[in-house]
């Protein structure tokens, strides 16, 4: 097959130099962002690859491309040699200029991470921690005594606990006469203790010749964000949080994009690259945690990991394809017990890997453990529990009955969609106030600095404030008759400039299109119609919801007035609603300390009835009535009808 | 480092041109032998390198070696540039040529090893066997059933069996959904189904469009060969079988020289090293049962196990150190259960691989495999059991009590240690008869071909031969008076000549020296002493004992008369003996076919009482008295005697 000579340069001031990659040689067919991801250039692709986002676009500036689409490229860009790398295909030599990406910051801001955690009261380690340790003082073997290694030990734990049976690995066997005769045969015995079939059983995960401390890691996988929370076992504290950028979001977005990165195959992207980038990203932060609290990571002995469904399976490398395809379903919603050696994660090669169980393919174990932590499965009160993440997952009822649906918001709150949106981070406009008078916008902004973009938070408060300031109509449209040079006619079209060039980080006007505002909308009304059409299915008014929680890193920032006046929250009392902050991990850290817990969270994973929103013309019906500010029907905010009435 | 230039040239006529082998550099200070295993060119080493056995004597043609040990090379030798492989020191450049070595024949002579075996009465795959299958036909999922694919699969699984969990491998579970979609949802499930606490638990090992054959394998770790039977596990039928020398025995012949090897370290010896040649062994027999029967391997889903202590040891890598080491101590007698892929083996994967119970460090799941298939454990009759292979294991008992001992018998019987001695394969004198007036031989040898040396039975025919016509005396004496020219004084002392050059195989005289019968003596003295000393510690007169059963490839051809007249046998009636052939292999196919059998040996196990002889001032005394032919008191054999009145 012929070859071709690529060059790829990069664009962006933050590397120095613009000297050229190393030339590579391709075989004819092979996508520019294939090339570039040997090249160890990543490309970044919210979309999947799929053409569809127009955020892979690079400039040739020598030879030429064959372009398979150019979808969201002007006619001006394709003059000036942009192309859609994940549509462009080599065909023969040629040199690409790679414009500055959107870096990912390696980093959240530790402020919006690290919150105190409350042990929570009454744990004991002894009774209900699965991960035990025992000190054993063995009589050495002699020739009146020629018992076997392995049954001198046994002998000695079922002593202790009454056991039958006592598992191990073949590598710690291997190791086990030189630990014994090495430590005199005084040992400390680290184990797991279940309880299977009404008998416990007991596995042994390590010996030391002195005892061992013993630490557990809670880890919520999130679409966007990774975050662990490194724990004592023994007294429960979490001692270490490390929060991280989950390291397949180069390879799109939202889950769907990653599942067809995954099911694509070959140089297209495949499900293992996908198990690697997110183990990656774990070991990453495991290895933050473990320095920050002087935690040697070989101490670490179990790991209870929560996430959506997608995400649970990429962590395997299970399958995802049926998943993204009607009738969708998933491979498996309780993986089994894991060990940390079957996923290569860097602790205690037998450290027990307990992934939470989830309910269906958009309702996944961050739900379940969401619920676990809100408390919502034993409660008195009808509770309606929501995560708002990439997706929005919605939970209704009490201890009585739960029924549980998926809607797909889209990533558009969490800044991707959106021309200048981007991740709450350090730049971000998270607050916005409009005058009803100038039009002209105030803003805080993360970390006190230049604009570099609006987040999730900044982008509620901003389409509040344009429409309670008349400048977005009802509809979403923007007054293009207003007398404010902010509200003009655009590259994309109508669009308001929050922030001009000579304010921002980046040098450009920072603004907010239409189209922002339609997929905004969307996702909302996405949101709205999920909980509306869930309540309405079981025949509980909305209104009858006694606490509305909120969960996912998303929700503990936003503000619940200007989310009630976008029509995103309902209009409730708002002391019933409760930002929860990131309730996956949270479950995840209770099902991690207790066993009782952790029963619990396969009883809510079995109680909870999943209710499929896809296939329900009311839900269209409620989405369509949904795409307006706040609602077709302002009667269902009474309030924001008073503040429009004032305004 | 200073590195020399080093050229091994092979003199091996079967080898054809005698060119040097490639030349190669390595450093000061490294053994002849490693610098051979590095060049690929494999010295044998009875001993295991220790010096003791000369067997791996080379001529140093340039160049010279420093010689830590010169042990069993005369001076000649030495001028002669002979020098010890495993003692040799390479400080300088040097050629080395490698003189013909023993070569093990792959194959041990075809109607040495097969013969039918009879399917157990009454055998029963639905209620015995643990490997099962089912055919299974599933709903497809709807939207109207969201189920994931692994509870669909569990629930139908349930509904069959009534169990609580299914086990499944992680790899097996990321080829469920693709499995389950290509075969439309009608699928055969190959699964394990055990009982512990009460339970049945069932482990998933493969799925299957069509329902699929079921196989198993019967293994037997011999320290000299490995014996492989392939059976069908529905009808019970072997339908091959395959055996092989062990490919460790370059690295040693005996146990204790394999534990030196394995437990020596770096280049000199690795028990890594050692799993892989025996594993190697197991997969090319498999290879060949396989080809014979034409069998897909990947549809063998179990594998049971046994072999002594040492050999159990070694196929898992498990440290072997203390074995060797006063008080003797194994690292575990009963391993866990283990799958396929853990070991390497090339069958299914998730093979369930079943290593038998051993009850102590000279008596290994090849005995109480042994005691199974002899059936000695529910027999009313006091019986004897002896399996004499590399060592020797005696196990003592009815249904009421079983006692155990093992004597180090040393490999003599199995021709190493002899300078003519060889195994029971092609060219070895197996049967001699010697007049008494010329005191001329007449021999018999394997495959009617010219002799090359002698095998076990063999050296049993002579030794008593040559006693009973008084060219030996009692004390194994040569008598170096007799008109003959056959007895004479030879490189290593006094010596018989069995087979003259000319008629010989290799141009070589085929003798039996003065060591040689020291070394018979020794072995026959240590089995003797093994089984009196047992039986008097018991206090149960050997006279009583009902039932003689010799196992081991070994038993299954000497002659019971001869054995007598040496005193390696005691001098009970002809009748009570019974060779049972291989009885390890023969246990591990029971417990490979029947969990009822399975259960059986592990009560064997524990119900194994081990003595330590070697602890033993009777046994000493035992042992010194059995020095002699047939023994120092000739009225423990009267058969003996008579017949030496007649001579």
């Amino acid at each position: 097959m012929a070859q071709h000579l690529v060059t790829f340069h990069l664009d962006d001031p933050a590397l120095g130099a613009h000297a050229p990659l190393h030339p590579m040689h391709v075989p004819t067919g092979t996508l520019v962002t294939e090339a570039a991801h040997t090249a160890g250039v990543e490309i970044t692709q919210p979309c999947g690859g799929q053409g569809r986002c127009g955020r892979c676009a690079v400039q040739v500036t020598n030879g030429d491309v064959r372009r398979r689409s150019t979808l969201r490229l002007t006619a001006e860009d394709v003059a000036a040699g942009y192309t859609l790398a994940c549509q462009s295909v080599v065909e023969g030599d040629v040199s690409v200029t790679v414009p500055p990406q959107e870096k990912i910051e390696r980093r959240l801001t530790t402020d919006r991470v690290v919150a105190e955690v409350e042990v929570p009261i009454g744990y004991d380690a002894s009774t209900m921690q699965t991960i035990q340790r025992v000190n054993l003082s063995l009589t050495p073997p002699s020739m009146d005594d020629q018992t076997d290694d392995w049954s001198r030990l046994v002998t000695a734990l079922r002593q202790q606990f009454g056991v039958e049976e006592v598992d191990v690995s073949l590598p710690l066997l291997r190791r086990l006469g030189n630990i014994l005769r090495d430590a005199e045969w005084n040992i400390s015995a680290v184990f797991e203790s279940e309880v299977r079939n009404q008998k416990s059983e007991i596995r042994l995960l390590d010996l030391r010749p002195t005892e061992s401390p013993l630490f557990g890691l809670a880890i919520d996988i999130g679409t966007t964000t990774v975050s662990c929370w490194l724990v004592d076992l023994i007294s429960g504290k979490v001692v270490a949080q490390a929060a991280e950028y989950n390291g397949q979001i180069a390879r799109g977005e939202d889950v769907i994009s990653r599942i067809i990165y995954a099911t694509a195959g070959g140089r297209n992207g495949s499900s293992s690259e996908m198990q690697a980038l997110v183990i990656d990203s774990i070991n990453s932060l495991i290895a933050v945690a473990c320095e920050k609290a002087k935690v040697d990571p070989q101490n670490i002995f179990k790991a209870t990991i929560a996430g959506n469904s997608t995400m649970m399976h990429l962590l395997l490398n299970i399958p995802t394809a049926s998943i993204r395809l009607a009738p969708f379903v998933t491979g498996i919603n309780h993986m089994p017990p894991l060990k940390a050696i079957d996923l290569g994660l860097k602790i205690n090669p037998e450290a027990a890997i307990d992934c939470l169980p989830g309910v269906a393919s958009y309702v996944g174990a961050d739900i379940t453990a969401g619920v676990l932590s809100a408390g919502m499965e034993d409660g008195e009160q009808l509770t309606l529990f929501m995560d708002v993440g990439t997706n929005g997952e919605i939970v209704l009822g009490s201890k009585e009955w739960l029924v549980t649906c998926a809607c797909s918001a889209g990533p558009a709150f969490e800044g991707a969609g959106v021309v200048n949106g981007m991740r709450a981070t350090r730049g971000a406009i998270e607050e916005v106030w409009i005058n009803g008078e100038t039009f002209e916008p105030s803003y805080r902004v993360i970390g006190n600095t230049k604009p570099r973009g609006i987040c999730g938070s900044g982008l509620i408060a901003l389409l509040s404030e344009l429409f309670l300031t008349g400048v977005l109509d009802k509809g979403g449209n923007l007054n293009m008759h207003l007398e404010s040079p902010r509200v003009r006619s655009g590259e994309h079209g109508p669009e308001y400039v929050v922030a001009w060039a000579r304010e921002a980080g980046y040098g450009q006007d920072i603004v907010i299109t239409h189209v922002d505002v339609d997929n905004l909308l969307r996702a909302k009304a996405a949101i709205y119609a999920g909980y509306t059409v869930l309540a309405e299915r079981v025949g509980v008014p909305l209104e009858s919801v006694e606490r509305f929680l909120i969960g996912g890193s998303f929700g503990k920032y936003i503000n619940v007035e200007k989310a009630v006046q976008i029509g995103l929250l309902p209009d409730l009392p708002w002391e019933q609603f409760q930002f929860l902050g990131n309730t996956s991990v949270k479950g995840a850290y209770l099902a991690l300390l207790n066993r009782n817990e952790r029963a619990r969270v396969t009883e809510i994973a079995s109680r909870m009835t999943y209710i499929e929103l896809s296939a329900d013309n009311l839900f269209y019906e409620a989405f369509t009535s949904a795409l307006f500010l706040p609602h077709t029907d302002l009667s269902k905010f009474p309030t924001v009808a008073q503040a429009l009435d004032k305004a």
